[in-house]
């Protein structure tokens, strides 16, 4: 057998707005391929919550399928979520973008009391379950707190996210650009990315770091 | 004055295959970044040429502008390519994806008779004749090709699109992963980046060289 290890990532679309953050999806990508690593892309086969223009940031009368438009970072190579199966894969990845919390979960409109999508939450709970590590980047760690509970994750240093995060029953630690929170019990790492006012290069740096730190839990 | 050096960058959409290639334009964001210089995201805000199922190749009956789809790729920091002021800038760079031969011109489906989408021309004609470094990825040259005629460019290893690139006027060099032609009469830097079958590695890679390359021309 390879030893090369192989990371599943779970993308909730294409663009900030209303699907996966493109700049956190590819160097999220780039960062496996840096440590030598493989990814398979997945995408749960369901409608976006809704269509966002990314220039006016109104809502588009359209409908679009979150699989079909993650395709477009995938370049095509994507399989749906159904088909995750925890023993092919050592490790989970979730960049963010309000993808993350609008289709991969609620948490966008509902907060603590927000659900996450079924495939989503199995993604996340067989993983979990196998001790398989889970990194998340920006907003995704909500969705990780929402599916596990009693976890220590970061989304960075916003306060209504942070407490909603808390009254989810997981513990919130602030960090800044690049900085990962390592919760070493639950294999759990996260990084806050966009969730801060960054620029590209900090988002670069926060994908290898949690990348890295993900990668190391295996 | 600052003497940060600013970029433009002309984007086609979201999505190699109706659009901009995303990895090329984030790694050309990043590696732009990461060379201590600026940009700026500009669009033709014009309809795509069609758009594509990305997971089936298959078109969709559907209508998305350049400008709108490429601000998914921009977090909505994107200007109408009418806005171009070449004044403003040091050197204009150009990813590639079949947006570049789809809605930035129409090589894709006229090769060596293709037009260039009239915006586009008029940004590379300007630079060009302000002796401002032009730089582009993947099939983007051919653009710069069918604009400016006789210089030197690569776009890997296609024949048929080598061809089309000569019987414009230009001439093509044969090139591998990473590498870059560079014309420096006409100050063109050129790397094949998604024309060859690539990985993200070495996407990252041809951006560096290219984006690297473009900056050293100014």
């Amino acid at each position: 057998m390879s030893d090369t290890k192989k990371i599943a990532v779970i993308l909730s679309g294409c663009g900030v707005f209303d699907g996966a953050e493109i700049h956190e999806s590819v160097l999220t990508m780039l960062a496996i391929a840096k440590q030598g690593a493989e990814y398979t892309l997945f995408a749960p086969d369901i409608n976006q919550h809704h269509v966002v223009n990314h220039i006016t940031g109104d809502e588009m009368n359209e409908e679009r399928n979150v699989m079909i438009e993650a395709a477009r970072i995938a370049r095509g190579a994507i399989k749906p979520l159904s088909e995750f199966n925890v023993t092919d894969f050592d490790a989970l990845m979730m960049p963010g973008g309000f993808g993350a919390a609008k289709n991969l979960s609620s948490f966008a409109f509902e907060g603590a009391d927000s659900s996450v999508e079924s495939e989503t939450m199995r993604a996340i709970k067989e993983t979990h379950s196998a001790k398989k590590p889970i990194g998340a980047l920006c907003i995704a760690p909500a969705v990780i707190a929402k599916a596990l509970g009693n976890i220590e994750v970061t989304i960075g240093q916003d306060k209504g996210t942070a407490d909603a995060i808390e009254k989810m029953g997981a513990t919130h630690k602030q960090t800044n650009h690049g900085e990962v929170v390592i919760d070493q019990t639950n294999k759990i790492a996260t990084t806050p990315c966009y969730m801060l006012d960054a620029n590209i290069l900090q988002i670069a740096e926060g994908a290898e770091n949690v990348v890295k730190a993900t990668i190391e839990m295996i």
